[in-house]
């Protein structure tokens, strides 16, 4: 029976191979498409140039991060057998993760001049294209994440008599770091890159947006590439992957108490029947979730313009109900085979998919113009930029309530159904938190589709820049338009689900930290951990997690701020020294490269402070006491949380309720009203896309991590000042 | 031996009823002042009228609240003994605090008029009147709250053979709760007026400030006093209230334990001498700093400008040097009379003295125009008020965690320090506990001073409105704009002074609820209670917790916004409609008393619902689990803190980046970046003066709620959920 088990594992590595054939089918499928004129070839050209100089300069400076973590790794960690191994872990979470980005960017940066040329035909071809360019980046995100979590799975459960869980956690600390450091360092590219273009070219120069003319605009292109589908893609990856992790750690680790129905000897070196299903059961869902997605990619079609946002919500919907068939099923299955009543896990399952709908659907509601929030910062707007600002920044808050008690709701509702497992045994608890974890996986089963649906933004965004650039006729533009519009609200629908998913995994993952570290000190003769909320030290370490957001949120915002101020410097400089371009003269052409430069440059350098901050600080603070680190995660994952959604939120109302003043209310585009939306979407830009989204990632890499470092801790006795003044 | 002792708890109320007696003389030597021309009179008429209309109209109101409180708590508090007692505590610390508001509201209204007559005669007078005036508030605000606390605790000890501590909570709660409704309330009313005014007067008709022609002028200056005066003078009397509640609260439970240097006998109906020192010193350490803060008084003189700001603070060292020479005697006295090392107790006391001064002087860096923080936000101004505006939220950020340091090494070496008296016995961490309250009391027994640094700034503030306003030569309105400047950045430093000693207040509540519940479980037989961080419902609660500031936030913002427009609106009207007002003919006068009536009637509508969430909320959490409530308690104080020092920085720094512009760099007052920075200034108008206080207020009242409900949620056993599902 074990056997027959065992061999369940190789159904994901499996799935995730379909998965990555089904993305290279998209992918051939994409660049066989007409990719037009020369002039666009050539804008597109530019852009792929930006896109992959950004790409390679980053991977090289994570090269030296990435090794001097693993020699740390290797170092640091105190089992010296497993330590190679978690660093090799690492080493591959990492190369997966920028296998994935640079993957997504290749197609996406191709796609766009494709996407503009089909438009010229009609809008279905058009959102074809984009939407298997940005399904390209979703399934190959989802598969990476998958195989490599499942081979290093099975890895563990084939040298399950010498079981050192942790080295799988390795795999995801890898693709957590590359993800810091993309989140970061893209969300700073893009918008320097940005707010330089704009303050200069619209404000100063007031030449239309995407005009060929401005030297920032390529860059700004290129920026929409590295933020949206190489940044949003290594978030989902490596939220993902901690969601996969999750479950599986808190599996084993009730497997290795060795007194519950996961439970095979009291060694915990063979499982039981359940037990080994609950290690394998994540594989199994995430499985399923590639398929229903493959499944889902079939739903989005549509010919009709004002139906783009139907088709795409058509593809999320089919695919979350063929996911949740597919878990049911596999629940169904196991309650036959195992002896628990599995279908609970189930109800953990649907809690977190429901939850990233519903959060999904909230940050709909806040950030598109459809809905009063909206409407509201577009008419404070007529009083001037203070109250536009006011008034964003005051629905950025309200907008944190409701995702909060929704992501409350489901974490219950999944802790509920989990005990249920466990009820009337002293391991309720522990099966409730399990649940928990499968909560999250459920969340982001979806996961191929969401990045997908993001990453078709920026593809349609910039087929409308190359269309603006090349001149082609206005239709053209209105379809790639609508296609756009369209990509504004699905972003900010997935940076809702990705902040959810977000705080769900690190719950997930900090529940994993808190067990390994229990059952470890008490395997030491530490006796167990209990992490007692009025402890001073713990409340000392969730204030000074709930500050990390704030620092994160300053120090990304200067450094935009400190890059946006260069761009603008050089922009100007082009519109000055270099004759005839503001006049539009024929032949004359901004320099696009120096600004290219500027924001690579930028990214690069400011991206570093933050990143190993992020991944220091809990390091230092684990060694000093875990009770400090226990509370510090707590505070970063609920404060961040918040935060992350604020921004996001507030920046998403921004950008639309200047597009909602430019559909002609309030006096329309050039009216004052206009001018006061336009500072709120400057101001909104590092908010929604430098900020928020580095916050997201701050939450999982702190928890990651910490759940790396827990054997250091451990044979540190909890840390060093642990338990000595209490 | 003990009967002695006992007496030394009268000394309490003696040395408050002198604080009393002080700031009499203070008052009757203001009023004594030379009130000026009858026109300025007349100003000064309205401002008066317009400030007691607005507090009796909001005590009106307040009745209501007050009376279903106060029916409530005897109804829900099951020891029918002990609940109305509670409930006629929590009616007397409200009474004292709306004394305290309207003594000081009282005095100055009348100092403004009497400040500018004085400055006609030189500026050391003009000091001498509006510093004189705000220590009036600043010692009935101390003196009143030790009053009440001293008396209550009293009536606890000389009934100490049937203890109900709970009783003294509810005084606390009753200064909690006017202070919620002061704060919020007094918050949206001076905002509205400010924003209102400004937008229209200064943007739009191109009028100076506090030009008498505008008919938002006398609101504005109102709504300085409601704010600066009776806001925070209720702010720091609750924060002040609560820091010598839980200390005593703390010192009650280890005596109870029977198990300690404190107990005397198990009972707990004899406290031993060190237990009855415990409970007493606290009131000994606030008298102490009350006559720390008179002999502080004589410290602030001066005759020169430029030499106002040295003045002020000498006044505050002084104060502190005194008060921790007077607690070091009391810690000496203590060690020779009792068993313990209680000189470690005067390291608590000095670690959050020196907390206090510290993060006073990290407000003043990142929000006066001296140091770079301001300095760059200027210079963002010149691209513009979208750079300006993110250079603001970002210095806001970032002046976050610098105090977030501070305050946890205070609440550690405080820790420590108690625990040392402690040491070796199973009640270490009781004693460090212990000790944290004691450095709360540390940082707040310079209150007085505080709250008079403070209420200075409104009186210097509405001195320069009237010599404006009047006409006077513009050499008056140059000393009174200099005592004004100086005004600022106190006002600022008082704020980063309220938030620090709210948290460090919340936290010592928050260990008095905790101790005070565990004890309650225990005696019912439901064992003790830990609050285990790693339990899902305790983080849910976190989550809600930290999602609070944000929903006040969103609130408190919303309301300015919404009154804010309705003075738009009105002062609009006046221009167009009054004949010659704009013009500034002879005779033709502004109705100001519709905008005061506008600002009244919006600050008391909004204030309800913020209000009431904050009562009940935490309520409703405890009597569903005490473990949700505990973490949700926590949530709000970490991330209410990082709100409320983010929100007043923000805010002061761009208050001085605009003012910094004005004195002639980057183009001076009408200039581009002028411009920029007066919208700056506008958006952290509410940010520092409604949002940021709301929030402060907030942390404080829901832990102090949840301490006076505790019986409520014992009887319960913890709630009705509580341990349901672990």
């Amino acid at each position: 029976m074990d056997q027959i088990l065992g061999w369940l594992a190789w159904i994901a590595p499996a799935v995730a191979l379909i998965g990555l054939v089904a993305a290279a089918w998209l992918a051939a499928w994409v660049l066989k498409q007409d990719p037009g004129t020369p002039k666009m070839q050539h804008l597109s050209g530019l852009i792929q140039k930006g896109g992959k100089a950004f790409l390679i300069a980053e991977y090289k400076s994570l090269i030296i991060f990435v090794v001097v973590v693993a020699i740390l790794l290797t170092v640091a960690l105190p089992n010296k057998e497993a330590s190679w191994l978690t660093a090799l872990a690492f080493v591959t979470g990492g190369v997966l993760s920028v296998a994935a980005g640079y993957v997504g960017m290749y197609v996406a940066t191709r796609a766009n001049t494709r996407t503009t040329q089909a438009a010229t035909k009609g809008i279905a071809g058009a959102l074809r294209v984009a939407y298997r360019s940005g399904m390209t980046m979703g399934l190959v995100v989802a598969a990476l994440g998958l195989f490599g979590i499942a081979l290093w799975a099975i890895f563990f459960l084939i040298n399950a008599k010498h079981p050192e869980p942790e080295i799988v956690d390795g795999f995801v600390m890898g693709a957590s770091s590359i993800a810091l450091f993309a989140r970061v360092g893209g969300g700073i590219y893009t918008k320097a890159a940005d707010v330089g273009a704009d303050l200069v070219g619209k404000v100063e120069a007031g030449i239309p947006e995407d005009d060929p003319r401005n030297p920032g605009v390529i860059a700004d292109n290129v920026g929409d590439n590295v933020g949206d589908v190489a940044g949003m893609g290594a978030d989902l990856n490596e939220s993902y992957a901690g969601a996969l992790l999750a479950p599986m750690v808190l599996a084993v680790a009730i497997a290795l108490t060795g007194n519950s129905a996961f439970s095979g000897d009291v060694n915990g070196t063979v499982f039981s029947v359940d037990g080994l299903l609950a290690i394998i059961m994540p594989l199994l869902f995430a499985a399923g979730g590639i398929i229903a997605c493959i499944i889902g990619l079939a739903a989005v079609n549509t010919n009709d313009g004002s139906k783009i946002h139907k088709a795409l919500n058509r593809g999320t919907y089919v695919t979350s109900g063929v996911t949740m068939l597919i878990i049911a099923g596999l629940c169904y299955a196991w309650q036959m085979v195992g002896d628990i009543s599995a279908m609970w896990f189930c109800g953990c399952a649907a809690a977190g998919l429901a939850a990233g709908l519903a959060i999904g659907k909230l940050t709909e509601y806040y950030t598109s113009y459809h809905y009063k929030p909206v409407k509201k910062i577009a008419e404070a707007s007529q009083t001037g930029s203070a109250t536009n600002t006011i008034e964003g920044l005051s629905t950025g808050m309200l907008s944190t309530v409701a995702p909060a008690l929704v992501l409350v709701v489901a974490v219950a509702i999944a802790f509920i159904c989990g005990s249920q497992v466990g009820a009337g045994t002293e391991l309720a608890a522990q099966f409730g938190v399990y649940g928990i974890g499968l909560s999250a996986l459920g969340m982001l089963s979806t996961t191929a589709v969401t990045v997908g649906v993001d990453a078709y933004g920026p593809v349609a965004d910039n087929a409308g820049g190359i269309a603006e650039m090349a001149g082609l006729p206005p239709e053209i533009r209105e379809r790639t338009d609508a296609l756009d519009t369209v990509g504004n609200t699905t972003a900010a629908v997935a940076k809702g689900f990705a902040v959810a998913s977000a705080a769900i995994t690190a719950l997930a993952l900090f529940a994993a930290f808190y067990t390994n570290l229990d059952r470890g000190l008490s395997l030491q003769g530490l006796g167990n951990l209990e992490i007692i909320l009025t402890d001073p030290f713990v409340i000392i370490g969730v204030i000074i997690g709930a500050m990390m957001p704030f620092f994160f949120g300053a120090m990304t915002m200067g450094a935009v701020s400190r890059a946006a101020n260069k761009m603008i410097v050089e922009i100007r400089r082009q519109f000055r020294e270099i004759k005839g371009l503001l006049a539009g003269e024929e032949g004359v052409e901004p320099d696009t490269e120096a600004c290219v430069t500027i924001s690579t440059n930028a990214a690069l350098r400011e991206m570093l402070l933050p990143g190993i901050l992020a991944v220091f600080i809990p390091v230092v603070l684990g060694i000093l006491d875990v009770n400090i680190l226990a509370g510090f995660l707590v505070g970063v994952l609920a404060c961040g949380f918040l935060m992350s959604v604020y921004m996001a939120n507030a920046g998403g109302a921004w950008d639309n309720a200047k597009k909602y003043i430019e559909t002609g209310v309030h006096g329309g585009k050039g009216s004052e009203a206009h001018k006061a939306a336009v500072v709120g979407d400057t101001i909104g830009d590092p908010y929604k896309d430098t900020s928020g989204p580095s916050i997201n990632i701050l939450i999982k890499v702190v928890t990651v991590v910490s759940l790396v470092f827990v054997p250091l801790f451990i044979s540190l006795g909890g840390g060093l000042i642990h338990g000595m003044f209490s």
